[in-house]
C-alpha cells in the first residue's frame, strides 16, 4: 500500500484524482488493474489520508468492496469485473471447465458482498457471457481481462456523457443539494451527478453546492473533497438540514445517483434520498438522478435493502485534532442499531433521469 | 463537579434519572438549585459518564446554556430563572434598584445565548415581573428564588400532563418515532414527547420507539439513555433513515417537541423535524408535538434561527472503544459547515399539538 500526502489541485481539468508526490501531479481514477492486482482509491482513508490499496486475491477483492474500500454502485461493479479478470489470471493454467467455474463462483461471492446495487450484476453478467463459448484458459483469461476494462471505459464514458447532457438542467447561478457521494469516487471517473456539476461548474455556471453529511458513513466527506480539488463552491450540512434549505428556497435543484433504478422508474438509492425527494416535492424543487444505464434494472430481480453493521453508527473515524493521528471511536452507547443503507424513492417524486443515452422521465426508463 | 458511574435502573417509576452511588439509588432532575449555584446534570458527558456541573457565578450558568451542559427549551429557560435567582442571593446587600438593573442585564445574557427558543423569554417576564414593585433586596431575592422554584415546579407538573393528556393519542403496540431528546433531559424532568412515550409504556400500551440520532449534536443518545433506564424498547437510526420507516409503514405515529410554537401554529423545533412532518404527512402517519405552554410565542416576537459554531458538525464527542477514555475527534475537514440548529415546520403538517392545558389543532394554538 502506498500512501501520499495530498495537496489541493492546482487545476481544474475534468478528471478524477490529481496527487502531488514530490512535485510531480499524479492523476489517479477510482478503481484499476496493475498486472493481477486490482488496485483502488482506499476510501476508506479519505478525506484525511490518500492511498492506493492493492487487492492481490479474490479474498482481498471481496474484502475491498465489503468494508467500502470502494464504494458507488458502478466502482463496485467494475472492482467485481476486475476482480473476475484477477481469478482468471491467476487461473490460468486450470481447465477451461475449472476456470469458468471459479469464475461464476467467485461472481457469486462479488454479489453477495452488497446486494442493493444492480450495476456490479449487469457488469459480472456482461463479463461472464464474454467467456462462455471460448474453450481455452488463455483465451477466457484475455476476453475477461478486456471486457472488464472495456466496461470500465464505457463507465467513464458514460459518466463523462451524463455530466454533459445533465448541465444542461443546470440553471446559471443554481444552489445544488446534493446527496452521499455520486462523485467520481463512486465510478471510474467523473462520477455522475458530480459529472453534472463538474460540466455546470466548467461551463461557468456559477454554482454553488450543499453537500449532506449522509451518515452513517459519512459519504459527504468525499463529496466535499472532490470539490475542493476543483475549486467548486460548496458547503457542507448534516443531513436534516437539508430540508432547511430546500424548504427556504435556498435550493434550485436537488442531484442524487443511484443504486438500482427498478422497472417502473422508482430509485434505490443512498438512505436519506426517499425524504430529500419527498421535501424537494413539497417546495416544488427539481430533483433529479443521474446514473449509467448499467445501474437500469431491466429484470426487475429481488430487490434486498443491505443492513450494513451497527458499528458504522456507533463508531466514526476520523482523526485526532492534537495529534494529527487517525482515530475511531465510539460516538453511542450499548444500543440497538437500524441501519439500512438505501431507501426507495418511488417514481412520482422524480424530475428527471440522466443515463448517457438521455434524459428521461421514470415513466419512460422501462425497457 | 460530581462523577458518578451509572448503572442500569432498576425501577420503572417516571422521574427523571436515578443513579446508583455506591449502594444507594438517587434521584436527579435535569436542572436545580443549591444554596446560590445553580447544579445541572451535565448533558455534555451523558451517556458515557453521568456528572453534576454546578455554576456558581452568571458567567458559568451562561457558559453552561451556551456549551449545552443544559439544553432543552423549557430546560434552559428554568437553567436561566435559576440564574437569576443566584444573581439575587449574590447580590442582595445591593440597593434594590441596583439589583434590579442587575437582573435585567442578566436576564438580557441569558437570552442571549439560545436565541431561537421562546421558553426562556416567557419564564425570565415572569421572574421579573414577580420583583417589579418590591422595594427590599432581600424581598426581590426571596420573590426571584420564590417565582424561579414555582416556574420549574410547574413545568414538572406540565410535562406529566402532557404524558397524561398524550398518551390517550398513542395506540397499543404503536411504533413511535421520537426526534432529538424531548425527554426529562430538554425539561425539569419527565419531558415533553418522552413523557407522551414514559406514560404509554406505563400503561403497558406495548410500543417501540425508534430513535433518531439527531446530528449534529447527537441527542438522540440522551434519549436512548433515557429509554433504556425505563426499559422502553427501542433503537437508534441515523436521522436519514426516519423516511424509510416512515414510507415503508413501520412507525404509526412520530413525536416532537418544540422550541417555539409561533402564533399561526407553525412549529420551530429541531433541525430535521420539518423533513420528518412532510414525510409523516406523505404517508398519513399523525405528527405530534408535545410542549408546555410556556412554549408558545403567543406576542410573535421576531424569530431567529440560531446558527451553532462549525465545530459541532466537524468534530464529535465520545469514547475510545479500547482505553475507555473519552475523546474528542474532528470528522470532516477543513470546509465551509452550515450548521442551523432548528427548522420551521408548517402548521399544515401537524396532526397535534399536546400541552398541559389539553390537545389542540395547530390552527387553535394562537390566542
Amino acid at each position: 500500500m502506498i500512501s501520499l500526502t495530498f495537496f489541493a489541485m492546482d487545476s481544474v481539468r475534468l478528471i478524477n484524482v490529481k496527487v502531488r508526490v514530490g512535485g510531480e501531479v499524479k492523476e489517479f481514477q477510482t478503481v484499476w488493474m496493475e498486472g493481477d492486482s486490482v488496485c483502488m482509491i482506499d476510501q476508506t482513508k479519505l478525506p484525511f489520508e490518500f492511498s492506493i490499496y492493492r487487492a492481490q486475491s479474490v479474498d482481498e477483492v471481496v474484502d475491498a468492496i465489503r468494508t467500502m474500500k470502494v464504494r458507488g454502485a458502478p466502482a463496485i461493479g467494475v472492482a467485481a469485473c476486475y476482480g473476475l479478470a484477477q481469478v482468471a489470471l491467476q487461473n490460468v493454467s486450470a481447465p477451461p471447465s475449472e476456470l469458468k467455474a471459479l469464475l461464476s463462483k467467485s461472481a457469486a461471492r462479488f454479489l453477495a458482498t452488497r446486494p442493493t446495487a444492480v450495476d456490479m450484476k449487469n457488469m459480472l453478467t456482461r463479463v461472464l457471457c464474454a467467456c462462455e463459448e471460448l474453450n481455452s484458459s488463455d483465451a477466457i483469461a484475455q476476453a475477461v481481462l478486456s471486457e472488464a476494462r472495456k466496461i470500465a471505459q464505457e463507465n467513464v464514458e458514460a459518466c463523462k456523457k451524463i455530466g454533459e447532457l445533465g448541465s444542461r438542467l443546470i440553471p446559471k447561478g443554481a444552489r445544488i443539494l446534493v446527496h452521499c457521494n455520486p462523485g467520481a469516487l463512486g465510478t471510474v471517473d467523473y462520477g455522475t451527478a458530480l459529472s453534472i456539476v463538474r460540466f455546470a461548474h466548467a461551463q461557468g455556471k456559477n454554482i454553488f453546492v450543499y453537500a449532506t453529511e449522509t451518515r452513517p458513513w459519512l459519504q459527504g466527506r468525499l463529496t466535499c473533497w472532490e470539490l475542493s480539488q476543483e475549486g467548486i463552491p460548496h458547503c457542507l450540512v448534516v443531513d436534516s438540514a437539508a430540508g432547511y434549505y430546500i424548504h427556504r428556497g435556498e435550493v434550485d435543484v436537488v442531484l442524487v445517483g443511484a443504486d438500482r433504478i427498478l422497472p417502473n422508474g422508482d430509485v434505490v438509492n443512498k438512505i436519506g434520498t426517499y425524504m430529500l425527494a419527498v421535501a424537494a416535492y413539497e417546495s416544488n424543487v427539481p430533483f433529479i438522478v443521474a446514473a449509467p444505464t448499467t445501474t437500469i434494472d431491466l429484470t426487475g430481480s429481488p430487490l434486498k435493502i443491505e443492513e450494513r453493521p451497527s458499528e458504522e453508527v456507533t463508531h466514526v473515524k476520523g482523526y485526532n485534532p492534537k495529534s494529527g493521528e487517525s482515530a475511531y471511536i465510539r460516538i453511542h452507547y450499548d444500543v440497538e442499531i437500524r441501519n439500512p443503507a438505501f431507501d426507495i424513492t418511488p417514481a412520482k417524486y422524480i424530475t428527471s433521469i440522466v443515463t448517457e443515452k438521455g434524459i428521461f422521465k421514470p415513466g419512460q426508463i422501462s425497457v
